[in-house]
């Protein structure tokens, strides 16, 4: 049985970067993502190959059971969850209050906000039990305040914040460290941004952006692994990542 | 057709007290909450008597369609919705994680966050077209911050904060005036504090307490009229409430 | 002897129509403010002619003993200050950090920081005497956030925010009101915004923001009085303001 | 000339601790302190054992000058300042209004914020120049809210956290890397919370915490020197620490 290291939203952008990065820490990376399965396979034959272990699963967050279950399946067959990267997104660009259909605002708080407290309370209580554990959690700038045509997306991550904060009151004292990433800006990845904003405008953006002024998986990667090797005497729960190049949320 | 103020979570608490004053403002209350025929009527009553208008309506805000149909109903039969009170509470007391049921979660959003949401979207491009409106939004402590066995409460609060953002964002400058108020302590209501702690804590605790040391009622109402009555050139989105004796969150 | 309004900052923008204001409420308006003594005594002349009592002092709040003497000199001999409108201004434009003098960075700080510590010193503990008071305290966006240019103005004002949470920590329970109050946008002020831009821009600035696009000091007066005048069960300690069409600094 | 890591508040706690930290991965560590010459010859000794390089000196911040000649010389003798830790404290207990002096609260302000502002201001321009550099702040939680007894911490240390903001927004596209670290509890130090509580106190403290409930330096240098190892398009702004069993500020 290895340490397992659990990432949920697992695409080409951070979710994979960050579960290739803890398997060369020795963590049998387990991925999971919506879609795509040759990009999943692709994943984890890239992690093996480096000498790492690596498992892929296809799985719906939004389904019923399907975190539970999939949690339960890592414990019994693969090995104790030692870290989690939560890492789904809920961005579906602008829209105006009419144009945001209660479907829409329903299936945002699902991804975001339900679909996290559902996988905490699957695996926080092994993790205490155990005496400890790591979840990290990516959020970003609509976590931090409410702007037009986000009225599904930034409800929703700031809920995920708050949970976030509830959860460490609860579980920090037993040796469960949460953490709270806000991601202040565009990813360098096509699995998100590029998505969002098709091939053309996001090759535009990143000529205007310059060099590093997206920012960068591989670097995000990084941070993440410190934050889940701090000393428990000096745990971080929030942290902001940005290009150097961009204005903060506060200041944007 | 007289101008509506309508409010969602019209108990004996905040919600009733301001639903009253604006009457007195010349405004038809339009009560709405999800129980308790004979308390509603006895407000309705109370506000008739006072030479004031005012309708009641049993309404159960997380059924489809409920809330949407009755802003239909008030619009078309007896006035335009001027202002809105957004009042549902949605606390539940505390619970562990493992205590905090998928169901309890999931309807502490659709109370808390997912009734805003359709209640914004149902009136807020009403208030647009007509130019002009306001909605007062009751927010706790919970919205602010998360703590140990706030896992359904403090996200879903978060949410509905941060909703409030979203729509102040898309609508203050077409004339609708949102305001999300922190209503920071506990309340001098048998409906919501008193329910919560059972009649004898709740007494118990108005003595501990002293005098003015919970919030009333009648003191929120005053300030709602208040931010209601701003002039378009210096509007309040958001302010706290809390009793002189009480410590804010921020140093509790 | 009459009760006091005692304005810190008392020129033709918010400081001195909120002396106006509350003089129509009853008190003594006891106005303060560095230079100008022509607009000083057309000011307390207007109080007067509308049967309100008004008297002027220039005073330099940066020098030592200023505030503490004039405080006494109040006290003694026109009547106990029961309210306090701290309006003192810091704002002096954009620099760069290599253009923000040691000078002016501590100027800054005494006007907007240390100054309002020497004036709660002054008053606070005479206040918790009588039972009662209030300390209402213009803010301004920089105390949220710091930004490009600010260097000097921003600090100060955070340290005002965070000193009025302090203030309030030690004396609500006292009976004492301390409210922080965030004038979030351009005043419609010949005094400040006016100074600050010149003619010129002033008048381009208001064309451009349209109708009750800039914020009217009238309109302010009338929040702050109402602020003063909530009931000690429902206080707030610190609310926004901005004009209907402009970007909350969350948003900006 | 080597690359320097000044530390500003070299101390037998954060700073020094840090200082030597930086020492390990190849800086020049100059070491800064108001007193205890002894203290700061052991720290020096201890890094050059261990193959580094550090420099000493007795450093009084709040006297003019004294910064901006010690950058001076460093940059002129040693080598370009790389990495510049701001640890300068202000922390002097609780006092109430009444207690505390217009004397303490000016050298507060002179110790957290005005000296960083000079320090910045000597420091920031020739980082710039160079394309680069780091400077990395500590904070207290007093910088977050004010509370009692903090009437000259918390607004000092409010200001430093604002200041590093606007630094960032002037510099950061500079390749300049400001962070704000938030120390938010105890630091298991003799030199700051020891001398604070006293000794007997602080072992009770000690033994009350229980294992890892203080703050490490050694473990707050690793996140130190992480941050100022973060690639340019993923740089923290902020963020906190905290012993795992210790509540955050917000929930305390």
């Amino acid at each position: 049985m290895d340490p397992v290291c659990l990432v949920m939203g697992a695409g080409a952008g951070i979710g994979g970067t960050v579960g290739r990065r803890f398997a060369r820490e020795g963590y049998h990376a387990v991925l999971c993502r919506r879609a795509n399965r040759t990009g999943l396979d692709t994943l984890v034959e890239n992690i093996r190959q480096e000498g790492g272990r690596a498992t892929g699963f296809i799985l719906n967050a939004v389904e019923a059971n399907s975190i539970e279950e999939r949690v339960e399946y890592v414990e019994n067959r693969i090995g104790p969850i030692e870290i989690v990267v939560f890492n789904l997104g809920a961005q579906t660009g602008y829209h105006t209050l009419a144009q945001t259909t209660l479907k829409n605002f329903e299936l945002g708080w699902r991804l975001a906000t339900f679909s996290l407290f559902r996988t905490a309370r699957a695996i926080c209580p092994r993790m205490q039990q155990r005496g400890g554990g790591t979840v990290l959690v990516t959020s970003a700038t609509a976590a931090m305040r409410g702007n037009a045509g986000q009225h599904a997306h930034a409800p929703a991550m700031a809920a995920r914040r708050v949970l976030c904060q509830s959860l460490n009151a609860e579980f920090a004292a037993h040796g469960v460290h949460i953490a709270h990433i806000l991601v202040d800006g565009l990813v360098d990845a096509p699995d998100t941004t590029g998505k969002i904003l098709g091939e053309q405008k996001y090759e535009a953006l990143r000529q205007s952006k310059g060099q590093d002024g997206l920012i960068k998986p591989s670097a995000v990667a990084e941070t993440y692994v410190q934050v889940a090797q701090q000393h428990r005497s000096a745990w971080t729960f929030e942290l902001d990542l940005r290009a150097h190049s961009d204005k903060p949320w506060w200041n944007d």
